[in-house]
């Protein structure tokens, strides 16, 4: 293998129930690898699980490159992971990051640097403002910021998923975020509530009916306090009352779900114009939420897809695990 | 048996996981019995199983009487039911719900009129106003307006649940009604979802925590457009911080949901100091809504057992079922 092509980080994001692993020099991925085994899917309980699941997924890279750095974000740092990393407090900067980083022994050679999650805490002076936690989307963050200097002054981040991050960034820190369920809520009604009950079983991907699923957005985004429990109930009586076929019903829950959390997460955000929103996430999910923004009248200013290398980067340098950059070398 | 001791109904509250049969005389209740067939728990599947449930909780009773008249409520009247009687529309009165009860051969002599469920219907007009349903509820609320008439002009009611229900009743007839998942949105989120991980397993009866309940209800009451899938997340957060021990992340859950309730439910219902707020229900379950009415300043009207078996008469009585009351009898 040429110098120039030599990896100078090994980058991991560890979730919860999948594992990828970045080979990385000068800020690029020059290789990728996916394994299922996140945190709660090891391939045997314990230390042994997450040190087979590395060896797996890196061993022959590290045989090669024995004293390549090594670094992780996710859920590999819960309290539930291989060691944990401890929240660290808002504002969050790369540097906090990086300062409480927790390090454990791989079993090949490197240790990881595993990055600590956030954590907003401003329950005791006011406590309409409720704790809220977030791991890996930190990194994420500082990816995006790291690509994008031109946000770190001020910018809104909308993280959509299983449990939707909206975090506000100012002077290049994490000042608050909050969380909405979403994604959880709609995969439990779905599965165990009576409102699954209507909807076809498949999974199988049909068309989705676009209609329904603006009419459950505006009504969710639309919705008065506390009106939650009752609205959801509409994605079984618009089926049982001939309003919506039975297979839109799933797309109706889907927009009503997502009209309430943007209703919420908006209001919570920096309201300036000169504050863009910038959505990181899967693209088809990214496309749903950025769609109905859109349909709503406030639409994102930009739409990114996987920044979890550029952030374990910026961790990475941020923490002294890489080496100064040459003189016209792209690292950013 | 004694000609005075005569029973003139059988009448059968036949929900989804309970059969609950009433032998019933002038009005009064002379006898109780309870089976677990309900609809989704019969004996065997189909037609069969709902006749041996029947036969079985009642076979005795009509081989002495075999002309009594049956009537029946709730779930066995829906489109799973041994037979379904279609909804009546609001406004729904005691007449307009005999005059649409359904009969189905019991296979033991008499048949069985089944009482229909309510549907809430403004959608076409008025789309913010979300279609409803109801089934059993308005047999409840028939027990309880005749045996308390001086509520019939104007009155709200409130059947806390798995699906709970706010109704308003005016002159003597169902207007409106709104359905709110409570119970059901508790159950699959404390079983299902991430906020049962911190939570204790065991449904052993400890001792509520009633401050963590205070501080979920108020959260939940003072709550936002769309907060609803941001605060339960506290359910987690007020435990991973240490702020509520995780006992008591149950107590803190369930506030939550029922303070999102009642700010909606109430905000739904007639204003008026005129119009009195009425729970009809299991007694625990009323306590703590009650209790929570209270609380935040809202306290109800009175606070009812099971009124399905008044209701049933009510029932029977308007289908013509039921002898002429005899003058001076307490008939009601």
């Amino acid at each position: 293998m040429k110098t120039s092509t030599a990896p100078q980080l090994l980058a991991l994001d560890w979730g919860t129930s999948s594992l990828r692993a970045f080979l990385m020099q000068t800020g690029k991925v020059i290789e990728t690898r996916q394994s299922s085994h996140g945190i709660q899917h090891l391939p045997v309980p314990g230390v042994a699980g997450f040190e087979q699941a590395f060896a797996g997924i890196a061993g022959d890279w590290l045989q090669y490159f024995p004293h390549l750095p090594v670094v992780a974000s996710g859920m590999l740092g819960s309290a539930q992971g291989w060691r944990e990393a401890p929240y660290v407090r808002c504002p969050a900067s790369p540097q906090s990051l990086a300062a409480q980083g927790v390090r454990v022994a791989s079993g090949l050679g490197p240790e990881i640097l595993i990055a600590p999650g956030v954590l907003f805490d401003e329950f005791d002076q006011t406590p309409d403002l409720l704790p809220d936690v977030m791991r890996g989307e930190e990194i994420q963050i500082a990816g995006a910021l790291a690509q994008n200097p031109e946000w770190a002054d001020r910018s809104c981040f909308l993280l959509p998923g299983t449990h939707s991050k909206w975090v506000q960034v100012n002077d290049g820190r994490i000042v608050r975020f909050s969380s909405f369920l979403t994604g959880e809520l709609f995969a439990v009604l779905r599965q165990h509530s009576i409102l699954g009950r209507l909807m076809p079983e498949s999974d199988a991907p049909a068309q989705p009916d676009s209609s329904a699923f603006e009419r459950g957005l505006t009504t969710g985004y639309g919705s008065a306090p506390g009106e939650f429990s009752h609205q959801i109930f509409a994605a079984r009586t618009l089926g049982l009352t001939g309003r919506l076929p039975h297979v839109s019903l799933v797309d109706y829950l889907s927009g009503l779900l997502i009209g309430h959390e943007l209703v919420s997460g908006l209001a919570g955000m920096d309201q300036s114009t000169q504050c863009p929103l910038i959505m990181v996430g899967a693209p088809a999910l990214c496309e749903r939420y950025a769609f109905s923004l859109k349909y709503l009248g406030r639409p994102v200013s930009d739409v990114l897809d996987n920044t979890a290398p550029a952030g374990l980067w910026n961790f990475a340098g941020a923490a002294g695990l890489l080496p100064a950059p040459t003189p016209g070398e792209n690292n950013e």
